[in-house]
């Protein structure tokens, strides 16, 4: 039997260690995961409960529709549920887009380079042709990206805020972008970080306008819920019928959709969240400020900043149980906001390996 | 914009109502649904308490690798984990092995008609060819199945026990397919209902002597936990590779793989479920012989009956509270083994309504 050509030349998958593994290795009693983009806040209390009364039910099927989910969700953005598609996060989104649109070997997918790391993954597993745009400010360069989109390009993702970078693209620069860009060409704007933002989201009412437009956002940032997988598109009803034709009947979870639908509803969690990664943005980067360190500045739940020797600091820091992430940018390391006392340890421990 | 054409032919997604609409639409209180094939007893009290402990741990994101879910199924199996690959209910491993050796649109797909809803539907979201063999007693048969092989096959779906119909294969019989099945020709072993059988297991060892068998099965039936979505499948290292270069990293939640660790371990709960579903077996066919309606034995947690007009009765069961699945086999009807009143209950609106 033979492999089909593009996942023959795939990297073999290489996840990182269970956290329980590393307490083994390093024989620390106490490890600090900044490597993830995780809300350090935990989970809040109405969500635990939500999840508890669920817990019994779970030897039935989830509902493949997510019926009341989708009806949060939808009269939370004032969209129509059938603008809707539902995924196991929105990796699951990403993919299903690719999958329906890049249908040939000679497809193109525009991203910018120091983005998201699923679009370069989701690309090459489909055999197409990733176009790679140079960045700018380590942020996405729009008008390199326009230039880029030819005949044969069927996606561009754009990622704002930027991961791993945290770099903001303006309102007006994303909304001349769609209005420039060729019809035939699918637009994802990956929103994952968006509810870290003070600006006004404009992106829900440009899809009155563009019908390319696809907006896909996580429940696991913001709302805490990483470790269940929920996160959602809203496009137009044909893409969003397109893709729900394509994904999985049962994609997300029970307990998934329940602690989605009760997320939604605690406000007060949210803002809590949303504080506290304010805060913690403010303290880091005052603290990289004092260690003469560069960082981009950053609007997600993360700071992206220099050192010497990336793997070298990587690895000491390691030793010292805080776990940060390495990133395809020379010399950066990736730290991910956590409470008050982990961005100080952290900060301390950074000084200490320098 | 243009859809692939794969996608564009496939029909639009028709989710079943959630259980909560029809309660609200038919003015029942109390609902019985025998339509999924789920696991009657609900969930063992380990599986709970596990479950319980994990849900602060959420706004953390799973486990990429399944470190340890892997490790319980290899322990158990008597397999090495780098045979494993996880996936989001088996479904999801369907879809991988179906992306991954299905590349073309002339590659052909071979299952029997009468099998999983999903084999068709795999293969037509890649544009591929349905190799659809007539099926034999309601069964598959071999035989037929293996003069369907072309040198354009790449695919073969074999559900044993079988979905909708419950039927079985032999050991020697699927032995004997393996044997003469073409090693360019993957083929899929699809054991969902395999906890349910009686016989023994000889599957994990044909995977030493055939590297073109995947075996698939799930926590979705007898492990009492279709909510979460985990499934897996075994085959060679070489096989496992590819599919978990291609499936997304957190397809299996963080919930899940605690539950699947917890549900493998509590063999009173299993043994308990198997148990009842051998009684509910006898308790259904014997009732089907007293209203003298004609069945197909079943070796998995359902049986499928006939009825002389299945929508109808379909239906009137349905405004009695009984949901059950309409099957593409002329009228007949799929009913899931229920608790033991459940069964009951069935039996007499059954009785009722024809």
């Amino acid at each position: 039997m033979s492999v089909c050509p593009a996942i023959k030349s795939l990297k073999p998958y290489q996840g990182g260690k269970p956290v329980s593994e590393l307490y083994r290795e390093l024989e620390l009693e106490h490890i600090v995961k900044l490597a993830s983009n995780e809300n350090p806040l935990g989970i809040g209390p109405r969500v635990q409960k939500a999840m508890q009364q669920a817990i019994t039910e779970i030897n039935r099927y989830p509902d493949g529709n997510s019926f009341e989910l989708k009806q949060a969700i939808g009269e939370r953005l004032n969209v129509d549920t059938s603008c809707i598609t539902l995924g196991n996060g929105s990796n699951d989104i990403l993919e299903l887009v690719a999958r329906a649109y890049v249908c040939h070997f000679d497809d193109e997918v525009v991203f910018s380079e120091y983005a998201f790391v699923v679009y370069p993954l989701v690309t090459q597993a489909l055999g197409a042709k990733a176009v790679v745009t140079k960045s700018k400010n380590f942020g996405h360069d729009l008008d390199v990206m326009l230039a880029a989109i030819s005949d044969k390009t069927k996606l561009v993702f754009i990622a704002n805020p930027n991961n791993p970078t945290g770099t903001l693209l303006s309102n007006e620069a994303i909304f001349q972008f769609l209005k420039q860009v060729l019809k035939s060409v699918v637009v994802v704007l990956d929103q994952a970080y968006f509810e870290y933002l003070d600006v006004e989201d404009r992106a829900i009412e440009w899809l009155k306008e563009f019908d390319n437009l696809i907006i896909t956002r996580t429940f696991s940032k913001a709302y805490a819920l990483a470790g269940l997988r929920v996160g959602y598109s809203v496009s137009s009803a044909k893409i969003a019928d397109y893709l729900n034709r394509i994904r999985q009947p049962f994609n997300v979870n029970h307990i998934a959709q329940i602690a989605a639908i009760s997320a939604l509803a605690d406000d007060s969690f949210l803002t809590r969240s949303i504080l506290a990664n304010k805060n913690g943005l403010i303290q880091l980067s005052k603290g990289l400020d004092e260690l003469q360190l560069s960082y981009i500045k950053s609007f997600a739940n993360f700071i992206a900043l220099k050192v010497d020797n990336a793997t070298d600091t990587y690895q000491k820091l390691l030793t010292k149980g805080f776990i940060v992430r390495s990133v395809e940018m020379e010399n950066y390391l990736r730290v991910s906001v956590g409470t008050l006392k982990e961005n100080n340890d952290f900060l301390e421990a950074l000084k200490s390996v320098l």
